[in-house]
């Protein structure tokens, strides 16, 4: 690859600039600023903020995926001789434009599309959107082999499994067993689930992040997606994949070989950690932040999650094993669910019912393999049609 | 390397077939036995279970280094074709034959002459002697280097560390911490500590090991060695190697990375793993060994080793500090040591002290550097005369 010159700094792009991710990709591209030339930023509507970290990292483009916006972007970077564009066409023709590393953080199925763009330039894509993989798994990973693009993981649990298995042949690996923190109900019963509501759900034990990505630790619908990327990521069979309710967050995957030894990847809760992984790869670069202190922590402790109160890991295991359609279908459900959760609209059992329901009802959809995003985006939208129907049936 | 061919077997020799290292390798070389051609075993003293390994696993060569065992070696293989050879001049031959991979397991100082043969070949050494690196860590290395040869730890907590920094430039590692349980003592007061007598000392909590080093996993001073041991392994400095109690003794080693990531190393304790994987590197094989079951464990738990009762780290760190061969007074010392605490002529506490007076009363020693086996050998033995004739000032 280009970047491997030790002079030559590494062209990258971020799709989703603005946001946490993205902050944090440039927090640390900020600190080595001769190692990167940023070629492309991109924002959803956030247009002072997408034109500050421009200017400061002296982008080339930036653009905003909101059309209604470009005046503002323009306005906002007159004088500074940065390029601006809007719209989604614009969006991915920023994802186009030539780069060694692209990290791929839009948020939402509306990912697809511009991430598909970057992967097709055959170099680096670090990968921070789901549903490229839970939605669209099998199209996206065959752009990937088809243009010999490297895809490096972004999620800490995923970042931790490709440390972790680095260097072993993946005949050699027996099973990859993510860490879920159990969120906030992990020793709930489940009459007291059924009465919880937003607030409760919503404190998430270790991890600041999101409503919607928040909501899906609690049910372990998060740790549910999580293993339909891993497996897509991987090419790992379902019986490979594996969850433990580890409530510190601290170990995030742990590797089983066929010689008996476990290879595992820890670290304090700060996603500069894997986004730093992604960016120097396969080198390491220097982060500033928090060592893991394990005497200090005192203790790791781990339980098998309990798949009465959890059932998003059985469905998530189902929908691994029905193929097709139907991680994009459990991901429009859930979606439709949370959003209704959040409203309450939805008591909390009723978003993996809700899911459940709309799966067993998606039958001929989930049958569907798609061809395209354009497929994905329909089978998405007659998903979420769907489960807004049945959502009256499990309404609180 | 030749054994890379697919369908060659792997030439192997192990020196100390008949101690537990030598016979676990071969339980595991018996279980593949296709991949494999035994070129040479050696053992000590024990000739019946020299010559079953020997015709069971159709070794070329057995040698006995017992000169006097000669006679009953030879009657034991007469008609098997089996070669048969005694004494010490023999184990140099059979280390010298040439073997794709050198399994070095003979104990003590007395095997750093037949490792240092087979380092020689520049093939892989397969390195369960502690003293090679401890007593002659200089030399040893700088022979490793000069011919090329692959270097294997089998230490449960080296193999760890070699496993987790796969894939890492050195100057990426911020930090090696191997992980010690603490021994039967972790939670003992020095009072009580100090009244303690061999049959104590002997109840290690994970491991059944020999008796000399059971006593130094009390003691920490077998952490101390590793420490030494890991020192010249992975050429680290001393403020990069670190050590933290972890009783269950499932996490073998943790390695910090420069970007906050941590890779660790887990299994069930049973050495198999890491001679599994010393004998299959670059790949695994397959070993049908307890698999880890976290959540059935439960908890790992960490905390920091008290310095005060447990000096055998610190003299350790001094150890690396002074160099030359410090390594080679601090384990004759601690031999003499352990033999005089397991006889009950010197009480637990007095292990680290007799070590520590010796240490300090050998300046002139230590600011030696050996320029061969010969010259380890000599200072050795001086070291355990000045600790015998220091023995009386601790004994109890």
């Amino acid at each position: 690859m280009p970047h491997t010159s030790a002079k030559r700094p590494k062209r990258i792009t971020i799709l989703g600039a603005t946001g946490s991710i993205g902050e944090s990709t440039l927090d640390l591209v900020g600190r080595n600023p001769d190692d990167y030339e940023v070629v492309a930023l991109t924002g959803n509507k956030n247009v002072a903020r997408l034109a500050e970290l421009a200017v400061r990292h002296r982008a080339k483009l930036a653009v905003v995926a909101d059309a209604g916006s470009y005046k503002d972007l323009l306005l906002a970077l007159a004088g500074t001789g940065i390029e601006v564009a809007a719209g989604p066409k614009a969006l991915l023709e920023a994802a186009s434009r030539p780069a060694d590393w692209i990290m791929a953080a839009i948020v939402g199925v509306a990912g697809l599309r511009p991430t598909l763009r970057a992967v097709r330039q055959g170099t680096a894509v670090a990968l921070a959107n789901k549903e490229c993989l839970v939605s669209g798994g099998e199209i996206f990973m065959r752009e990937v082999a088809a243009h010999g693009t490297t895809l490096l993981p972004v999620d800490s649990e995923h970042s931790a499994a490709k440390q972790a298995m680095t260097g072993t042949d993946l005949d050699r690996i027996e099973c990859v067993c993510l860490t879920a923190s159990g969120g906030p109900f992990r020793t709930w019963s489940a009459e007291r689930m059924a009465s919880a509501g937003p607030e409760q759900a919503l404190k998430h034990p270790n991890w600041s992040m999101g409503a919607k990505v928040t909501i899906d630790s609690a049910s372990l619908m998060n740790k549910g997606l999580e293993l339909i990327e891993a497996h897509h990521l991987f090419t790992l069979p379902p019986e490979k994949l594996d969850v433990v309710v580890h409530p510190q967050s601290i170990v995030h995957c742990l590797v089983q070989m066929t010689d008996g030894a476990v290879l595992a990847q820890l670290s304090c809760p700060d996603m500069r950690t894997p986004i730093a992984y992604s960016l120097a790869w396969p080198e390491r670069m220097h982060v500033p932040n928090e060592r893991l202190d394990l005497a200090k922590l005192g203790s790791l402790t781990f339980e098998t999650p309990d798949p009465e109160r959890f059932p998003a890991l059985r469905l998530a295991k189902e929908v691994l094993e029905t193929g097709g359609s139907a991680g994009a279908v459990l991901n429009a459900a859930n979606e439709v669910a949370v959003a209704a959760f959040l409203e309450n609209r939805l008591g909390f059992l009723g978003i993996a019912g809700l899911v459940e329901t709309t799966l067993a009802d998606c039958a001929d959809l989930t049958g569907l393999s798609p061809e395209s995003a354009e497929d994905v985006y329909e089978i998405d939208e007659e998903a979420r049609r769907r489960a807004r129907d049945r959502l009256p049936r499990w309404a609180s």
